[in-house]
């Protein structure tokens, strides 16, 4: 299993909004998703995609995107912006739930299982770290994770980066899942 | 530099189109344009990306995005919705152009000055191949390559592969991207 959570500083909490830039940049919650889940005309089912929305009106909301049960969805933002906007607004989508767990609560019951890795610009380089078998990471946003997560984050797991190129957060997913497929096909 | 040439099906050559979608798939060439050239608070200077539209009414429309040139722009589909319907109706955006060149036409220009690499799953692991200097790398929209466009692109080039999982085409130029930073880390 590979997990993914998100840290939104301003994802916005209810299903008000017009567009997913303006949601609190909903947009790139959107864009991680698809580096998460998404491959050519498949889905990976070994994928667990978290993001903390942390914007107004009630934040923390703790947004879980499972691979193994999603259904229904292609990868385009019209059709992510109709999921977001029913499950913001208390729906169902088969993979996708909502609760009103938050960021430090979330991290804490995810390192009794598994091991955090805090993606951060002078982290361990990547290619000089063995990744565990069920690794969780760490993102922020464009603004990059508050100064008070990133502290919390690293009480529970370890900075590695992917270098000194401050690439999107969506691009650091895509990454990501690349090093770990070549790691699991050299194991194989 | 380096050049990424994703050849579109159906992209749509008027700017009659209600959404990227629906305009013959250029969400996907929206897509292919930001993990080409976006990071994040910045502008990749040395890429130039280009898609080759042959969707309806008039193609084949070649598209060219020059990082160096690209002003007022951000990442999101909106921004991009806006750009894409000005350009193909005939006004102008600072680094994008538009001209009726085909992909026959524009591959045999680029093979001319660069190394030319067609992406498919059964080429040459690119983790085994080194990439010269000026890199111009060909890849297929959702559906592919066409056969006749793969034949014609590998009388000019070599077939190299990410492996055997098949990604989206814009993780194929973020993953792209992120060898090419490697091995350009690695010999400074």
């Amino acid at each position: 299993m590979r997990e993914f959570i998100l840290y939104s500083r301003l994802g916005r909490t209810n299903s008000n909004f017009e567009n997913l830039h303006d949601g609190g940049r909903l947009d790139i919650v959107h864009e991680c998703i698809i580096s998460s889940l998404f491959l050519s005309h498949g889905i990976r089912k070994n994928v667990v995609f978290h993001a903390v929305l942390n914007g107004p009106p009630s934040p923390p909301l703790h947004l879980e995107i499972e691979g193994e049960y999603l259904r229904d969805v292609r990868t385009d933002i019209h059709t992510w912006h109709k999921i977001l906007k029913r499950v913001l607004s208390g729906r169902n989508h088969p993979g996708v739930s909502l609760c009103k767990t938050g960021f430090e609560a979330l991290l804490r019951a995810k390192a009794e299982k598994s091991e955090i890795y805090v993606l951060e610009e002078g982290g361990k380089d990547i290619a000089e770290t063995e990744i565990s078998a069920n690794p969780v990471f760490v993102l922020g946003d464009h603004v990059g994770l508050p100064r008070k997560a990133e502290i919390f984050a690293l009480r529970y797991g370890m900075k590695i980066s992917l270098g000194r190129i401050p690439y999107l957060a969506a691009s650091c997913i895509t990454i990501l899942n690349y090093v770990l497929d070549l790691q699991s096909k050299t194991t194989k």
